[in-house]
């Protein structure tokens, strides 16, 4: 591991030094609010030239324990830009007395998607249909009494519609019933009704370790090839019993699951206004990018309070409406400023966001944010910025 | 000059370095925009521990040419927290064909308050009667001819009330007079009328070396003790037309300084609605602090792209209110949050900015934000925030 600044020094009293495990976007974008709070951060980033290098303090292998011990001697509490650090480092950590948070009883219900299922079931929170399948019989026997169609995902390390397939037949998830059978932990796919759902919603929460939650407006995810393209802020009603059940749902799932930092629950919402739990993240999340301005305190900032159990900050909107709209690479080589000078003399009001990554088709390279007073203004202008960045 | 991060290496395409020379709070709140705008920042600090030691690459004396020219070679622009740099050294960095902004030519008139006296006269601008005194028989003269008062400046290097007095006797700036001897140089002080002002306003204006030009709305400040405690944006109106005047004269000095960056036009009001340039800032201000909340673009985003000669942003307010109070420190040992739980919990609607500065009695250690429809009930809950903060 290499170390190479004091910032978490901690040198003067009271001040509270947070760690955060991978060097993506989420963990940049928690920077700038532990600057405002005066907090000291630093990252656990896994090479250099990562989108949160601005505060990368360290760089190593986050599956090597000891890379993670050593990094988390430097800090008072240890978080998370991403769910992917196995959860006995998380407990050995935990063992030798330092703070995690989510805490890995938690975080391991967003790690693995049947630990999740099971969990949310046993919560009574409504879930697609679904069964954990070890081998294609059993697959095929779920999709057979599933209208021929269902959604595979593995259990683990899935995200932007990696790890998901919609199959018809079992066999499309052979490659993936083989690598199961390959690592020897005897593992299962998770099988999925396929939801007929009319859109996506998303409800954020930050739970304090001390209990204190707070919730965001519940928001409207539009998807485009399995990546969040675009979130309306607040969600526009079509049934209110529908917002106030998702609502209901993320304070349910993050007081059962005893979540501690932000929660995204991910849902889906059928033609008859009824809500499905998709996904759950225990961390701040795409969907909650637009409280960078849409909100009093963002995703970000409530994030860092929670983890370091100070007070939650107000969540209200700070305006009537608030859309963000992803900015995604394209073919061509050069990073998001190629026609940055253009993109914002056309659109002043326009919030950019950039991650600071060289594009790849389809990678999430920054995001766009328009708050106002009309959602269909606010909605045309933010994606005509986000084409004019892309 | 030591320097111990890859930051500022541009190794990416496209991607704009900045340097900004100073390492206090003004440094440090440029660091969020930056990181948003995907822009690498990096600051040469006076000193290990200041307040922008979170962006803080390099650490040396920005008075030793050596070390200036060493930190601008690894940016692509050079600009400012403060405006003590010596004026030679930055012209030997344009001479050398670094990209300085503010350049030196206009930020003499903010380095020097005779120059700007003189400027300002030139360019017909509203200033108090003011002369350069070289001896106190000068400064008695001008004393006797304005009623028996006056202020008088060191010409340079004052801030927050720091050099500056108002007399009612010449030989009460005796030592100033013997340091100016002392120093060679022959210099003068600035005596200026005593004005009875009503209230002060601040003009923020920003401007491209492209020539493009934003202002925000003329906000009201209020000293205590020559420090600026409160912000209120918009300024409430009493005399429309003094808006409209001041608006006016921070563009007339704006473009006829040649300022790039951020100019803040601190004036005086008086009874009958007149307007009198006080002073001039070029670089984010204390006044105009409210804008990281309370506008589009607040005047750290827009310095960075003013200084970068990217488009500005819209600055219209977020909110009708908007209202800012510094936290200054108290005479007890410990940094902002030794009671930082409890202010957070009673003010969760507040946005508090720490400096992460050890406080001193009178020292500028933070500055809390709130914004809403109503000024009076946002100024009582900044008020309150601020002084649970302190």
């Amino acid at each position: 591991m290499r170390q190479n600044r004091g910032m978490a020094s901690g040198e003067n009293t009271g001040i509270i030094r947070v760690g955060v495990i991978g060097g993506g976007q989420l963990a940049r974008m928690m920077v700038p609010p532990a600057i405002h709070l005066g907090l000291r951060i630093s990252v656990l980033a896994e090479s250099e030239g990562m989108s949160a290098e601005r505060a990368a303090d360290a760089v190593g292998d986050y599956r090597d324990p000891e890379t993670v011990y050593a990094f988390a001697e430097t800090v008072d509490v240890v978080t998370f830009d991403h769910e992917h650090v196995p959860g006995e480092i998380l407990r050995e950590l935990e063992a030798r007395g330092k703070v995690v948070h989510p805490r890995p009883d938690a975080l391991q219900f967003a790690q693995d998607k049947i630990l999740m299922r099971e969990k949310l079931t046993e919560l009574g929170v409504p879930v697609p249909d679904w069964a954990a399948v070890s081998n294609e019989a059993e697959l095929q026997r779920f999709i057979d009494a599933n209208g021929g169609r269902a959604v595979v995902k593995t259990a683990r390390g899935g995200y932007d519609g990696k790890g998901v397939r919609v199959v018809s037949q079992a066999d499309e998830a052979r490659d993936w019933f083989t690598a199961l059978a390959e690592d020897g932990r005897g593992g299962f796919l998770l099988a999925e009704q396929l939801v007929d759902f009319v859109r996506e919603l998303s409800q954020l929460v930050a739970r304090r370790p001390s209990g204190e939650v707070r919730t965001w407006p519940v928001v409207e995810t539009i998807q485009r090839d399995g990546v969040c393209a675009e979130v309306l802020a607040p969600a526009p009603v079509q049934h209110p019993e529908t917002l106030d059940e998702a609502a209901r749902i993320g304070l349910a799932v993050a007081e059962g699951v005893g979540v501690t930092g932000v929660l995204a629950v991910e849902m889906f919402e059928t033609a008859e206004g009824r809500v499905l739990v998709n996904e759950l993240a225990m961390r701040p999340h795409n969907s909650g990018h637009f409280s960078i301005e849409g909100s009093v305190t963002s995703q970000f900032e409530q994030h860092l309070r929670a983890v370091t159990d100070l007070p939650l900050g107000d969540t209200a909107m700070t305006a009537p409406a608030a859309v963000m709209v992803n900015v995604l690479g394209g073919p061509e080589e050069g990073p998001m400023p190629v026609r940055y000078a253009e993109a914002l003399a056309a659109h002043p009001r326009a919030k950019v966001h950039s991650y600071d990554k060289l594009p790849r088709p389809g990678r999430k390279v920054g995001h766009i944010t328009v708050t106002g007073d009309d959602l269909d203004a606010v909605l045309a202008e933010a994606r005509a910025a986000a084409d004019a960045f892309a």
